[in-house]
């Protein structure tokens, strides 16, 4: 693609990440010349703000693609199936942040930061944004994994609910109202009246160790894409990971606790080093001062953070250690605009 | 110790432990001839009910354990450090909750389902009661453990502020009420303006990777005792424990994600029989009807529960399951009741 401006549209403008792309395009001053901003009929006919200037919401047809050079989807795996194909058919590029073509072999799948180099070979002109755990998780394994040469990882999530979107944002946030407005107090029973609806029971004062569908093994989709995107992202088929992910109440950004296994003997300081020269990773771990990582500094951050550094209790070339990053951002949108950027 | 009615004291009666020790007396209605509450100068005249009688709250000095038979302490390690040896010495038994003497060679530390032998060889006259998380890990580890002979685990904690105290509790009460006045919706940044006192950072809408104080290895305290008393309790030296804790916005109720790798081959369908016939444990597994156990439903029950078993990703003979109690009851005043029981 020529250095010229560009025709760039965002399908899903109005949820939780379409919101932040129009973000990331700004402050990362994306040569953009025309914003199509896309949605459900339900949402047409809204506005959002683009540098400066209200853009009206448009109902996203077949046909919405006409002059578009890239367009970044973000509104549910079956959107991205049914429409995708038009955009690329419209000659448009499309990065897609849903699950529906990431396994697909004629689709890379792209951190910029760990495989640019992949996004050079897309067949179908669609490249896929991975999952949101995952990008942050591999931001801190990947320069381990070139260091010492990762084998396997046991990863705990801690998500927040912007992962599932607007609506799970205001069911936390309506939960942890109403019991404040309901109770006097209540501890020992933090129930509040009014039934969930977006997740399946209460989140507020809560953790539910449920994050997306089950499938028969007992693991749910989820659990399964650390190991499946990270072995495609990082070229290593006998990557493995047993993964356990947790809804918890946090309204924004992800932290996962992970114990990895090296081929190579790791010492801390050795992957502090590692770590502290990585793009978009910033080391917080000073534990003598209380400070490490944490969803509530994290959140609206474009680099992800990695602390709890330390030598695994359980391993023989083991490090244990905590990384937290931006759902929205480099779990979503801005990886998202990171990979328009290759394209540009 | 006869079929008498005894005399028992409870050291720290007014803290968030303290009171769950005179409710679990009542409601397992252990022989109680004279309940005497103790705690500090600050908390002495107050009164708590037992048995329908209000009862007055005495300052613990060394004179408190006259005539007593079995004192439960749950104040502190210090408090255990001072005053129990004032108990023993005036001829009571000790069951202490806090970390000071669970080590001690001299000292047994006791799960009732798993080493209530280990309670009759007490030369000090003082037995220890576990860490919460590590009994609630244990209650189902255990059982997995006669049946497949478990050689190490990665484990990340979930744990509720209950667990701090009943200070804590306040903490995230208020923070969360806070956040409801002084927000309107807002998710972007959850930060409340008063600055926390309890944790080092604030707790409502945020997850803390820290539990205790910090060792020179950069774990925590807190992250070290699966591992130590495991052992300990499992007689089981070659245990080992990879452990992150982690602090979460939920009251009342540890989690406890778990990883698990054994001597001998596991199946699910093997691992949910043993877990079915255990003491003390629930198992709560129906993913398709999406049930699983959750700090909201195990608060306030004797019982933990265990569920989300699956075979494990990234271990051979490995075992990846969730397991849930709650804090107070059996990590903390249950489990000391218990051992108690034992005494008579």
């Amino acid at each position: 693609m020529s250095d010229r401006q560009l025709h760039v549209a965002i399908v899903g403008a109005t949820g939780a990440v379409g919101v932040e792309m129009i973000r990331c395009l700004e402050r990362r001053q994306f040569p953009v010349g025309k914003l199509s901003l896309l949605a459900s009929k339900r949402s047409a006919g809204k506005t959002a703000s683009f540098q400066g200037k209200d853009l009206v919401i448009q109902e996203l047809t077949p046909d919405s693609f006409a002059g578009v050079d890239i367009a970044l989807f973000s509104a549910g795996g079956s959107i991205s199936k049914e429409f995708a194909p038009h955009a690329t058919a419209a000659g448009a590029w499309v990065v897609d942040n849903s699950s529906a073509f990431r396994m697909d072999p004629d689709v890379p799948l792209v951190v910029p930061e760990i495989n640019p180099d992949d996004a050079r070979h897309a067949p179908k002109r669609l490249i896929a944004n991975p999952n949101c755990s995952t990008a942050i998780a591999l931001m801190a394994l990947w320069p381990l994994h070139q260091a010492f040469g990762v084998t396997r990882v046991f990863a705990s999530t801690y998500q927040a609910v912007s992962g599932t979107g607007a609506q799970a944002i205001e069911e936390l946030a309506a939960q942890s109202r109403q019991w404040a407005a309901e109770t006097d107090g209540a501890w020992d029973d933090a129930r509040v009246s009014t039934p969930p609806s977006v997740y399946p029971h209460q989140i507020a004062f809560n953790v539910l160790p449920q994050v997306d569908s089950f499938l028969e093994t007992g693991y749910t989709k989820e659990e399964m894409k650390l190991e499946n995107e990270g072995r495609k992202i990082m070229h290593h088929p006998d990557f493995r990971a047993s993964v356990t992910c947790v809804r918890v109440p946090v309204f924004r950004a992800h932290s996962l606790a992970i114990s990895a296994e090296f081929a190579k003997p790791i010492t801390v300081a050795a992957a502090r080093a590692v770590l502290a020269s990585a793009q978009g990773l910033q080391v917080v771990d000073e534990p003598e001062l209380q400070r490490y990582p944490m969803p509530l500094d994290l959140a609206g951050q474009d680099d992800c953070a990695v602390g709890r550094l330390r030598q695994d209790c359980a391993l023989e070339n083991g490090l244990a250690f905590w990384v937290v990053g931006d759902q929205l951002l480099k779990g979503a949108a801005l990886n998202a605009v990171q990979i328009a950027e290759l394209l540009v």
